[in-house]
């Protein structure tokens, strides 16, 4: 049995979606059961480049998601006002959505998966975090019999590659982020990335689905790449790190509850996530009894996120063809918690810290900070002096696990004793 | 609604899988559908590690895969003919199977999933390849909008483990094979892991999920690793690579034919297989338009294999529960293709290759070398006199891609000259 879909946006990953369906060739046999019915675009005459029959290009996105012989809605459109609007009116109309739209997701999965579980249809967004990686299947379908532990990701390809260059080149971050803005590496505004914003909404999606309750966006610990200095970058490497954006979603199990931050984190060389270059993503789960898994490719780009759109199509064909949907849906592909996840307070969390300053170059300055340290239970790994930066003295301070609250406090007594003992802090990472 | 299980086998695999089934919490909520319902094993008062309920242990594996009251066979007791016979009989009986047994599907696939498709009923195995690391059901189903082009995989864990000691340590095969049998990182008869066997079972595995056609044990290129060196591996260091025992299913668009291989091979230093080390696997796919994606993780042990394990029992048991098998099994999950794949001549494919040479120290021998491989159209990236052995000139010679039959005319060529020129070929390996 065919079924048809509506394509909402034909721009990049549109169009590669498009392209797959319509050269099904050498792939899956049942992309020969789906068929663009429609596609909803900005203007019917720019120029493109796959052919649809006469008629099923419209400008009216509305009559798509209405249409009674649309099965299933794509929705490409990206945004969050009007892609929200467009997929609850699908999902009113009876129609099982896919979507790439990480942000709607993030902000209102709430809404959609409840009205989505109402009308029984489903909603899936492998597309919508790490690109082509399949990572959303897997973590509905693969890890259900784990605790999960951990996930870690790095899930934003704009800034890994601005990461990445700044560590090969010794460049700085303004001339690194214009460079990719010339590539198209990076938007022209570049906040969404750089500043973690899309890292979180796709960390609060994965978040989800591993932890099995909903999370606000609200609720993450949100840091950009903006104060990532090039000294930073050697120090980390001098110290044996390459500092990557994270995002993070840990469970704690002695606090019962979930921790989820983004920031720029130290990790040591040999771990697998360091080796995560350029444009690629990689996500990597802790889970109990599993042990360590690592899902790594194209975090972007039309072929890949084209792939992960076209895997939702294909299972939520295949699911059509084999159940009765009165039956009730496939329990593992829908979204059925409505409870919010605990989040761990921020100051209750324990992890590592690599923490620069800046020092008048006197006796004492590292006993001091050292003190310091100590009077507020933050034990340290290292603490060296490593380089000068205009006549004074840079110190470098790698902790051991600590309460995110201690290591704080640690830090306002330093810098409230700024003036008197010059001590700047220059700049505080997470290290994982 | 509840689903019985049968499991076969409580070893180690069986003992992880029952340790989650029988604690579910902070798991998958679907683990409370699934039930253990008999237990076969070889002797009831061996001490263990899980508690049943009385009457669930049985000695009598034939009436476990006959019980109408089991809906799930669970096929953990390895080796080939009495787990293919166990399988027939419980799909003859209208169960559903999984398994985690790689040379029982490499080697009658074929009839076991005949047997199972005439029946409606799902085999899936997911722990067969890669222990923990979802692949299997990725393959089935995210990747189907590609054309999948080659699957190469670090796909088992013991000679990963040796070639990672050998190349930290300097060692030789025989002391490292020596201390992973100790380990119990490998067998007392290790021929299975060091000739290549397992390997080749799952690659044939691999390969008939992701090219759509059924592969013959017999047409995989296969050689093990005994015969590489500590040389080989400190030569390939010095030129930049690590060696690695590599399972490649590999499709030729020109040829229209799947090549398939295990071997010994050099990888460059910055490919994302050079960094995969000891026990863990890992498995990368490149497609269109996907592009290359890679899964990581732990491949093999009591929690890892147990999670693949339960995934397969919650995928079967979220389908019974949404479908009604009257309409047909889920298409993705199925194997449906009876033909076999076409497969590529050794000599017919292209590859880089590796060879060492030792050879009598005089003028002429890297000229006569090179001339040598010339005439057979075999075109050199680099030739190198990289050392001595005992009082022998050392010649590196690696290649560009050449046409495997090209290269073993030349090798033969060289072969011939062996009293005349006093060269010899030491070591042959292929370059990713």
């Amino acid at each position: 049995m065919t079924y048809n879909i509506g394509l909402l946006g034909l721009g990049t990953v549109g169009t590669g979606t498009a392209e797959i369906l319509l050269n099904p060739d050498g792939r899956s046999p049942l992309l020969r059961d789906i068929r663009i019915h429609r596609v909803g675009v900005r203007a019917l005459n720019k120029p493109r480049t796959v052919d649809f029959e006469p008629g099923v290009l419209t400008t009216n996105l509305d009559a798509i998601v209405a249409d009674p012989e649309i099965d299933i809605i794509v929705e490409l459109i990206g945004g969050v006002e009007r892609a929200r609007e467009l997929i609850l009116a699908a999902i009113a109309h009876g129609k099982h959505i896919v979507t790439a739209n990480k942000a709607v997701i993030a902000r209102h999965g709430d809404e959609i998966f409840s009205a989505a579980q109402t009308a029984g249809v489903y909603v899936l967004l492998e597309a919508a975090v790490g690109g082509g990686i399949p990572i959303i299947q897997p973590l509905k379908q693969s890890l259900g019999g784990n605790r999960i532990e951990r996930v870690t990701g790095i899930i934003n390809g704009t800034t890994n590659y601005i990461l990445t260059q700044m560590q090969d080149e010794g460049a700085a971050f303004d001339d690194v982020l214009a460079e990719a803005q010339a590539l198209g590496y990076a938007e022209a505004d570049p906040t969404a990335d750089v500043d973690g914003f899309d890292a979180a909404d796709k960390i609060s999606i994965l978040a989800s689905l591993a932890f099995g309750g909903r999370v606000r966006y609200e609720d993450i610990d949100r840091q950009g790449i903006r104060n990532i200095s090039p000294a930073d970058i050697t120090y980390a490497q001098q110290l044996g790190f390459t500092i990557k954006l994270l995002a993070i979603a840990q469970w704690s199990t002695a606090q019962n509850s979930l921790h989820l931050r983004v920031g720029p984190t130290l990790v040591t060389n040999h771990h697998p996530l360091a080796s995560v270059n350029g444009v690629f993503n990689a996500i990597l789960i802790d889970a109990d009894p599993l042990g360590q898994v690592m899902f790594y490719g194209p975090g972007a780009g039309k072929g890949a996120t084209a792939s992960a759109v076209t895997a939702d199509l294909l299972n939520i064909t295949a699911l059509l063809q084999s159940e009765k949907l009165e039956d009730g849906l496939h329990p593992l592909l829908t979204c059925t918690h409505t409870d919010y996840c605990p989040i761990t307070p921020t100051e209750a969390v324990e992890t590592r810290f690599y923490a620069r300053f800046l020092c008048g170059d006197r006796p004492g300055v590292i006993g001091h900070l050292g003190t310091c340290f100590g009077d507020h239970n933050v034990s340290l790994e290292s603490i060296v002096q490593i380089g000068y930066h205009q006549d004074q003295a840079e110190v470098v301070v790698v902790t051991h696990d600590v309460r995110e609250g201690d290591f704080h406090a640690a830090l306002d007594a330093i810098h409230g004793f700024e003036e008197i003992d010059d001590i700047h802090i220059a700049s505080v990472f997470r290290v994982l």
